[in-house]
């Protein structure tokens, strides 16, 4: 296949990249390097040392298979992502290039207008030029969980649609899960789902949303095969998912911070398993006609205490409770639907089997950037 | 009251704002006149002779109060924005300066984007601004009844909110009403909803979103008092609304076009009334803490052959079917709730007691601007 992954070098475009070129796919990678650039305006970044983008091509194209980069801004050229959809004419598209942190969004007005801009734009850029171009593409997007939000009002999480009963007729019916995001950068991902259901209703665009649990890890089978492929590994407040926060402490002997009471649950996802499911995605498009498919992209749900807890038995961390800077439900149970990509062929990474395995990884490969301080950076909202 | 209205230069904006001025409150005008702009790409234009936004509002400030303009494009200037709401310090906020136009939307790539961009990010910026800013200012905005679809599915449609069961769960819920929007303009007011569902939640935004029928007519009472104050009258196939388009065809003897076969049920409104329900909603904000309020804001329920039948009936105007441009259901029930704004005090004008007073006045008015051919320029989707 064709495929265009906008936001492929990112922490998780830039694995599902490798994944798909190892595969046999011929990629093509479309990013402005935006996440690169985040890094010195925080002066922060990854622990592991990633390779320019042109030498991570080069590794690639000898280790891995077909990819090569554009570097473009799809919400500021909307012409220059037609011409390139235009010339690739891909099978698939997945989109990666939105603002991925919630802490990032709730910075400030910049950083909620960066993400609601950048994330809408682009993403309706994308359906508007493709609808136009070649509208038998298959759109893969990348949910989050957080459009379900945390309650446990509405029962174990659906993949993507809720049964309900319309009071007033008596009716049952299927409906989008209500949103219910807890930050402006998941707000984003609820409007886009009404960008699919729209586009999919009037032009038939195919789409799988995927909404992914909270990534862990950072290597995979391919980044693995050079130094030059390594993934990066963001350990900061703002960008950093909590159990890489974690683990970044555990390897430098500083305890694991843990916001509020730690009951917070929460689905999780091994980097290496998000890749593969994005491969089954990919190959595996929705039928046409169908209605957006949403998959929830998870492998296990634990409570953040849970995950500090299995560090502190297995590596030895102390952990420290502190002040959670989110507004959030303090401790919530959760249980989460994710038969779609298993019934495709994943078969989830647990904890309990990789956990120890990436704590070493990280121990060897980065002690040095470590700055204790950045790991609580997170901003209060 | 302080009270900024965006778009006030507008088809509703500006007779809102004469009915907020004339009321006593202090009126700032914000509008890029991208509606002008929009009138001589697309060849068209209002049937009335409207008069420059510099004599409107030395004509407004002469006999009904306090009005100025400021010529601001809200979505491409958000600094601008910032500090007119610090300038002004507004009790209230009005959102008109959204695209208003379903057909305009649907034309092509380039209108799909502008109305994303320009309504999408223009709403997020004012939230955001707000929040900084003046956090308790009351944002009022002009939704659609589009944003409710118009299947029966759910039945009689509510003011927002739709009563539910969690079939999993049996648990008896209230939701936002399930969107299924008609075209890319509608899409971009289900999308606000949610803007607006999370600034609630997050930083407890003061909301209040009407969802509009379709407005018809051209005079307020306030339009009355000088020539320089007239409202605009679009009846192209782009921006006119169907009613309005039916009384410029019937005052210049052109056959009613009618889509598909008029069964069509939608819900209507008077332009008089749409300023009125704006005053009530402006006077009577939410409580702090309330979630968005949102009310129909709309008169009466009649199907567009129903319409076309009392113009032929009163007028003497014929009637032609034409092929529905549109992807919507051909026929269709429609039962609206819209007790929230009577409640305020809303008398709704009816289409038996006022049609003809308006087909005069624009058949007094106009007739010598009048293209048949403009009626029936909607693209096709």
């Amino acid at each position: 296949m064709k495929i265009i992954v906008l936001g492929g070098d990112g922490f998780c475009g830039w694995p599902t990249s490798l994944k798909l070129a190892g595969a046999g796919h011929q990629v093509t990678i479309v990013d402005n390097l935006s996440r690169r650039g985040i890094d010195l305006a925080l002066s922060s970044g990854s622990l592991t040392e990633i390779a320019s983008v042109h030498d991570r091509i080069a590794a690639a194209r000898q280790h891995v298979g077909d990819v090569c980069h554009e570097n473009t801004d799809i919400a500021k050229d909307h012409a220059a992502l037609r011409d390139l959809i235009a010339g690739v004419m891909p099978d698939a598209v997945i989109q990666f290039a939105e603002q991925r942190a919630a802490p990032y969004s709730m910075i400030g007005d910049s950083e909620r207008r960066y993400t609601v801009d950048n994330n809408i734009t682009g993403t309706h850029n994308l359906c508007s030029a493709l609808v136009d171009i070649k509208p038998d593409t298959h759109l893969v997007h990348l949910g989050t969980m957080g459009v379900y939000g945390y309650s446990r009002e509405f029962g174990k999480i659906p993949e993507g649609y809720l049964d309900i009963e319309i009071k007033s007729t008596r009716q049952d019916t299927q409906i989008l899960y209500p949103a219910n995001p807890g930050s402006i950068y998941h707000m984003t991902k609820c409007l886009d789902q009404l960008l699919f259901q729209f586009y999919n209703k009037n032009w038939g665009l195919r789409v799988t949303d995927l909404h992914q649990g909270i990534v862990w890890g950072v290597e995979t089978d391919e980044t693995r095969l050079d130094p030059r492929l390594i993934n990066r590994f963001d350990y900061d407040g703002v960008f950093g998912t909590v159990l890489n926060r974690f683990i970044s402490q555990a390897v430098n002997d500083v305890p694991l911070t843990v916001y509020g009471t730690g009951g917070q649950s929460r689905a999780f996802i091994h980097i290496a398993d998000s890749a593969r499911c994005l491969q089954l995605a990919v190959e595996n498009p929705p039928e046409p006609g169908e209605r957006p498919r949403i998959f929830n992209q998870v492998s296990e749900v634990r409570s953040v205490r849970n995950l500090a807890d299995m560090l502190a038995d297995q590596w030895g961390a102390g952990i420290r409770y502190v002040t959670n800077p989110r507004k959030e439900l303090p401790e919530n149970e959760l249980e989460v639907e994710n038969a779609g990509l298993q019934s495709l062929g994943f078969k989830p990474t647990l904890l309990n089997n990789r956990l120890i395995e990436d704590v070493r990884f990280i121990a060897d490969a980065t002690r040095k950037n470590f700055n204790a301080d950045n790991v609580l950076s997170s901003p209060r909202w």
